[in-house]
């Protein structure tokens, strides 16, 4: 497997996608207990996911790529990157990613383990509300980093005005 | 680059999501004609990009796997095929995929030109239209493929129970 930025091994696969609104379930209803969401509304929507062998020290250049690189479209149709537009990010972990095609299923065994994938997991999160805390068109607009809860259901709903989608790998 | 499958030249890229209901425009709205849309109930969303050197023979065996690999979860929390389920599919042309990065924006030398990837699309769809066709289960519960308009904005909303996102690469 070779990454797209040409490295030997993958360490994650994030895909991106634009969006107007967006609604992830955070917590499944439960007893006497309403189903909890967050939302965010124009920005990007980040699915990240972490393979076995991957490292803390691949998250801050990870996270300083995606919030720097220019898939967000402006008002004028231009390209800028999400701390510049600015826009919101929605992270939702997405294990499915790691998925490779076996027989007529998939399976996940390049995937990282549970434990340390939630520690990458929470990393990325706060390296990510980091970059967008420090940008100045993020803070003046209060744009925010939202998440979804690691290994819950990813109950999505999705708005957009083209979702361009984008595979990156680190 | 390596092909998820092995191989070592990617002629196509896929990302699969699972939906509840997605919606996605055909045409955008123009003088006296407002937008048209087409929509899918529970199924399956395929975003596809075709790379240069992508040929005709890939298409019946990208369109076999993708029927027939089990990423659809059904009532029951198992996973089965789209043709089996049985579930609806739109197709939603995305060349964003074929993005590699270069510095701080994407580039998409890689992709097929313009005239031989509205062929492979047209391909792709009618093969998947054929798949389902001839698929008991879905010709009995009416389920349909739909798709966006090669080289258009692929307007899209999508609402999903968790869209179990895969990368497919052929």
């Amino acid at each position: 497997m070779t990454a797209a930025n040409g490295s030997s091994a993958v360490n994650a696969r994030v895909v991106v996608q634009q969006c107007l609104h967006a609604t992830l379930q955070v917590c499944p209803p439960q007893q006497e207990c309403e189903a909890q969401w967050v939302e965010i509304d124009r920005g990007m929507v980040i699915y990240v996911c972490f393979f076995k062998g991957a490292t803390e020290d691949i998250i801050p250049k990870m996270v300083n790529t995606l919030m720097n690189i220019k898939l967000c479209e402006t008002d004028s149709g231009k390209y800028t990157s999400v701390l510049e537009l600015p826009g919101n990010v929605l992270i939702v972990p997405q294990a499915t990613l790691g998925g490779k095609p076996k027989g007529r299923g998939m399976q996940y065994h390049g995937n990282i383990g549970k434990e340390d994938g939630q520690k990458l997991y929470a990393s990325f999160v706060s390296h990510c509300e980091k970059e967008l805390s420090l940008a100045v068109k993020c803070s003046e607009a209060g744009t925010e980093v939202k998440h979804g809860t690691y290994g819950n259901r990813q109950v999505l709903k999705l708005d957009t005005n083209g979702p361009y989608t984008h595979l990156m790998e680190f």
